[in-house]
């Protein structure tokens, strides 16, 4: 029986340890899906790894491999696993044999399919412990099976397994958690009523790989040489890379639910980014600081959106898909097995730094990196030959962490001979030769100090090794999965129906795959290929503005985001023209809804338009603290003016709140306004005004039935909104219609019943007060997007 | 006699244009200091080269050497020249000899002495051009003189040699044009008194290289590649470079004087740079638009300050120096033989593109050039092979402009393959057969897309053929030279008796003239090695902060950069700890000029200082507008604000301008400021006051000898200062010994006596406002550099 077999070898492994040290207790590990694939390759000899380095740590062990099938047959398998364990080379080979003699004989094998099962695992277990006198230390379970088994037997193990008081639980989970941000918060509901999160490690491999483990370490350890540096005035780039020569095929089923966006980057190459980009935590091993500055590394980064990111896919792997999953000849894969995505951080630290993150199979080579490249700084005088001589500072200056694999087939730290000479840890990291006939990025590596691991050591075993050694700074926590869910789902949504490029795998890519930063996001460098097109992918892409004439006016109508980006685009051509003119450029913005896209836009791709010489001004405003999230003036600052450099001064709330009130007639908040109006704009003239339309007619914060602000004198008014907040100041008619253009956007389905009307009525303000705006002297443009205008 | 050989000539010529071209009428060129260097070396051959092109032209010429020599010797000397005189590779012999032959006829010495010689000259003219039956043309006087003989020579051709109304004068003057701006404007005046600005040709021989003069047509031409890429999203840097291997030996009585910024930066490379900066002129061959243009240009740089250049002097220099200018052995020049200097422009263009002007003498290559190099925007996907083959977008991307010289020993345009194929006149440019063993600039030739002359031309050839079609947009104008003058100055000045780097020279500088970027500025790269290294300017560099008390508080004190950086990352604790705590952190920044170095420290170095829960309040204020260069406000935004993302609602600027008056008592200000603070800051109590103290014991705006806000309410007030701008608004001692933390900064050894005085004096702020600082519950620390404290 294996258990008598089992028995036998905890009293014959008991010889080994010292009583001192034997009362450390005893841990069970139990693998699930022992005889899965990740087990045969990777689990199997992490745990064998373990408990070689282990044995003599006072701590005794059983493996319990557990799987689905019937004993006989299951034992079988996993055994014909064991059996092919491999000694370590740095290990003498006659205690190794005596140890995977051992192990084996600590090994067995479990079915655990019914509840039933857990129970009687969790007896034997405790019956072993009772009967050899052993303490319990603690538990391992080792998810290694898909996501759809987890809750089944996340609550088995919480009914029937947890060890008694005073023992630990560690439940260790494999990707993927989760489909996006939805599935997995639902994944970690669950989870969280069967397990607390101290008891789960999530295991996201690239963690145990050296050169990523050794990031946050490197930081630390070279910070006087980093401090300086480490930041957007000396960092040109960072790209994280993970390239892979294999395709899909034999997984389609898993790949085309996932695709390399969340295969790769959302966890393994996010996770190395993070470590790159946070904040160094004073202690870097502590896993709360750890988390803590990575979650607010999160925070600092900008949205994706659609243009953040080149996504590609093999030419054979929708043939594959069909094949595999038996799907129609028609069946088109829009999966991405390629994608290219920059990512910006809002931090003070990286602001305007692209970091670019690249991942994709069937490419020509096997490698993975992280690689910071440094601005060059210097001018070096003397000739070409010497100047790409020696410590020269105009070489390019980089470090990079080699994941593995690559020209170096290695993990390895790199660092360029003219930035400094790292200091690495003895113990763990030595330095390489130069083999001086290789070349990396184009240098050759005798320009590097490059340190490579003393042992090199597989990611798994490293992982095993930090879950027994309760190390939870190389995991996953819940926050850190839901965050960079968080930042990852948006992408995913406005991708999932974007054909990708097709491309032919290996060197024949060419440069089919080669993008550039375009604007806010990325584009590839080459056309598409006409032969690659996918016929039923032409996405009707450039629709062209329509311009015709609304209300005797110039109109501008496309779909909302086209539409956006042509007023961006005019805005600019606008300011630009201005500043040229006169120096200055005031523009005059609305609040509401509609303008929030236009700001994000405006903030994000126009680094063309020249802020430091624009005044901004309010159109119209709510009587609330500027600081109330009701207020027009705090929207704007929120997705515009927080992003740009507009100089303190050029900048314009109208004060709703002199004196600490709001709106007090006697405070003449309106007065002074006008008075800066005329102080600071030639002939009261604003060079733009932007304006939106209510379902009422209403414009700027004027509205209808009221005689207040639409006629008289070109000043700035108080006026009563029929909804609330009723109090507001806004420029009045006469005012806005001093302006040397008028720029109206209109979005949506539910402004079309007005547009309807407003194309039949005419002048009538005191009804439909935006039917009094009619520059006297400058120009009106209506722009409004297809569903204002058609419904 | 002379003249008569030259009446022959005329004759004889006279038969060579048919009648309709000899209607064009004849120029008489006159050149001054025809026994010289200059007109031996360049300015003959350059004339002899016009007759050859303009024999046919219609147009009959007289060439006029003159020198302050005597007849017999001046004719002998300047016909030795003339002899020597060659015939353009592409001219044909036979033609070429005829042609010499005539152009020696044609030539004759003056001695040009006196006030009779120039008239002798005129009349000598007048007579011969009616003897002849000739209409004058015009006359061209080329001053190859030395430049203290200007004024006298311009002043007898102005009064003696002008010509008879209708034909043109042109004068043609050769650099110095002065030693710095005011001795230029001086020369100018002078000028001007002579000469209308139409009638002066100033010569930069730059303007005449080929690939100089190519600058603004390449760019027009090339205009539809360049509009989205000529601009600072695009350029990473501007490189514009003289490297000279010669030194200047034999020519010290000049260069000692001058220096190589006058010599070569002031003039040939600001001309080159302004060609590349300035924006594009609609008509690129309009003298007058490429004028303004420049001048715009002009005014969009940032001022040069001492730490915009590095400068160095080869080490032979001095003894040369010694030697030629029989100076005592003791002497020292402080004459640069090499600059490096970083020139910022302001544009919208070009804001944060570097353009580095270098120039040197005694270099290990002689080589001319002007390099734009573009950002890599680009990722390619592909391996280090491929990706450095072909045009792939991630080789580097430049345009170079080549002078002369160095590998490539031709005027030369070079285009990055993977930027475009350039529009070249076919007529004067030609493509350039790729050498595939040549580099430059790390790129093998076979990278660029390589333009050079059809013709070679020589700078003066090309000039002087300027001159006589009055090709006026070659030529520098005065307002140029002034606007150059302009901006060089004020680094002339900071520098002046700034030691150089020394350097042996040759291929042995290695890397010691390296420089680069920092902060603001440029710096060598290596530090001034110890055997260079002038004794007298050893500094202690890494003294340790030493911690003790003053005046019964925490004294802090190093040299002032030490402890300003010691001071930064005390103030970023405090915030750290404070925002932990309280979610907020309320800062109250002095102006003056001591926080400014501070201001830029936190600026550039302190990017975990959690500025986003930061408020900023000012501790005094000038009542001024906050737009004025006198407000503390505009210098905190200068130097710290504007390059932080402090939300706008965080700011809090003393209201010193409310309804655009400043500190008017009813407009109540001063209320409105502690209401503020009030409603804000919990307890009225800032969570770090950062104070001055001034030579008279003053702090915030407290000053000696007033009552103002020394005692009473924790509040805000208006006080009057013995300096203006009298009237201030400051916070009140009370409210400042409120806070929970008050450091105060005293850097200089002009504080050296109020510093002492403070440390014997007790609590007597009606004498020493300063003294009265003394936090009720809170923390005070002094910062003091040893200058303030030991004097």
């Amino acid at each position: 029986k294996m258990l008598g077999r089992v028995l036998c070898t905890m009293l014959f492994v008991g010889a080994f340890p010292s009583p001192a040290e034997a009362s450390q207790g005893h841990i069970s590990v139990v693998l699930l899906g022992a005889t899965g694939d990740l087990a045969k390759k990777y689990l199997w000899q992490g745990l064998f790894q373990l408990y070689m380095d282990q044995v003599s740590s006072g701590h005794s062990f059983t493996f319990h491999g557990a799987a689905q099938a019937a004993l006989e047959p299951g034992q079988r398998l996993m055994f014909d696993v064991l059996k092919k364990l491999s000694c370590p080379p740095d290990e003498a080979p006659n205690r190794c044999a005596v140890l995977k003699d051992q192990f084996l004989k600590l090994s067995q094998y479990h079915q655990l399919k019914t509840a039933e099962n857990y129970t009687a695992l969790s007896r034997e277990i405790e019956t072993l412990l009772r009967q050899e006198g052993l303490k319990e230390a603690g538990r391992i379970f080792y998810f290694s099976v898909p996501p759809f088994a987890y809750t089944e037997i996340a609550r088995h193990i919480n009914n029937s397994c947890r060890p008694p008081a005073g023992a630990w639980l560690r439940v260790v989970l494999e990707k993927p958690f989760g489909h996006d941000l939805q599935s997995a918060q639902q994944l970690e509901a669950e989870l969280a009523g069967f397990f607390r999160e101290e008891e789960m490690y999530r295991v996201d491999h690239y963690l145990g790989k050296q050169a990523v483990a050794h990031i946050l370490p490197f930081r630390h350890q070279n910070r006087q040489f980093l401090d300086p540096v480490w930041n957007r005035h000396h960092v040109e780039r960072v790209e994280v890379v993970l390239k892979e020569t294999v395709d899909a095929k034999g997984r389609t089923s898993f790949y085309e639910q996932y695709g390399v966006i969340r295969d790769v980057l959302q966890n393994h190459l996010t996770e190395a980014l993070m470590f790159l980009m946070m904040e160094l935590p004073t202690n870097v091993s502590s896993a709360h600081e750890v988390v803590q500055h990575k979650l607010q590394a999160f925070q600092s980064l900008r949205g994706l959106e659609r243009s953040s990111a080149v996504l590609g896919q093999y030419q054979a792997y929708n043939s594959q898909v069909q094949e595999e999953l038996q799907e129609a000849q028609g069946y088109v894969s829009t999966t991405p097995t390629f994608a290219g995505v920059l990512i910006c951080s809002d931090s003070l630290r990286w602001e305007g730094v692209p970091f670019l993150l690249t991942s994709g199979k069937a490419l020509d080579e096997r490698v993975g990196y992280a690689r910071v490249l440094f601005k060059n700084r210097a001018y070096c005088t003397q000739s070409g030959a010497l100047r790409d001589a020696g410590h020269s500072q105009c070489k390019p200056k980089q470090i990079i962490f080699h994941f593995g694999h690559g020209a170096l087939n290695t993990p390895a730290v790199l660092v360029s001979r003219n930035l400094f000479q790292p200091v690495m840890p003895k113990d763990s990291w030595r330095e390489a030769e130069a083999q001086s006939d290789l070349h990396i990025f184009g240098q050759p590596l005798s320009d590097f100090y490059m340190y490579s691991p003393v042992k090199e050591r597989d990611a798994y075993s490293v992982l095993i090794s930090h879950i027994y050694h309760g190390r939870k700074d190389f995991f996953i926590t819940t926050e850190n999965l839901l965050a960079s869910w968080a930042f990852w789902t948006p992408l995913l949504d406005s991708t999932s129906r974007q054909p990708p490029r097709l491309y032919p795998g290996g060197m024949e890519n060419q440069h089919l795959l080669d993008f550039e930063m375009v604007g806010g996001g990325v584009a590839f460098t080459l056309a598409e290929p006409a032969e690659l097109l996918n016929p039923s992918g032409q996405m009707p892409s450039d629709f062209r503005a329509i311009q015709s004439k609304f209300r005797q006016s110039p109109l501008v109508s496309a779909w909302a985001e086209d539409l956006i980006s042509q007023l961006a685009s005019d805005m600019e051509e606008a300011a630009v023209r201005s500043v040229a003119r006169s120096g200055q450029f005031h523009l005059a913005l609305s609040g509401g809804s509609s303008p929030v896209v236009l700001f994000q836009r405006l903030a994000r791709h126009h680094y063309g338009f020249p802020w430091k010489h624009t005044h901004v001004w309010l159109v119209d405003e709510r009587c609330v603290p500027l600081t109330d999230s009701e207020s027009n003036f705090l929207g704007l600052h929120r997705h515009l003016l927080q992003h740009l450099r507009v100089p303190y001064f050029n900048i314009h709330p109208m004060p709703v709140h002199l004196n600490r009130r709001l709106c007090v007639e006697e405070d003449r908040g309106t007065e002074l306004y006008a008075k800066d109006i005329v102080a600071l704009v030639a002939n009261a003239s604003f060079d733009l005004v932007l304006l939106g339309v209510g379902t009422d007619g209403h414009t700027a914060s004027l509205f209808p039935r009221s005689e207040n602000g639409l006629e008289g004198a070109p000043t700035v008014v108080l006026t009563e909104s029929p909804v609330k907040p009723h109090q507001r100041m806004s420029l009045s008619l006469p005012l806005i219609n001093k302006a040397r253009q008028v720029f109206v956007l209109v979005l949506g389905k539910g402004k079309h019943d007005i547009t309807t009307l407003l194309s039949r009525v005419g002048h009538e303000p005191r009804k439909w007060p935006i039917s009094g705006v009619s520059p006297s002297s400058g120009q009106l443009v209506w722009y409004m997007d297809y569903e204002a205008l058609l419904g």
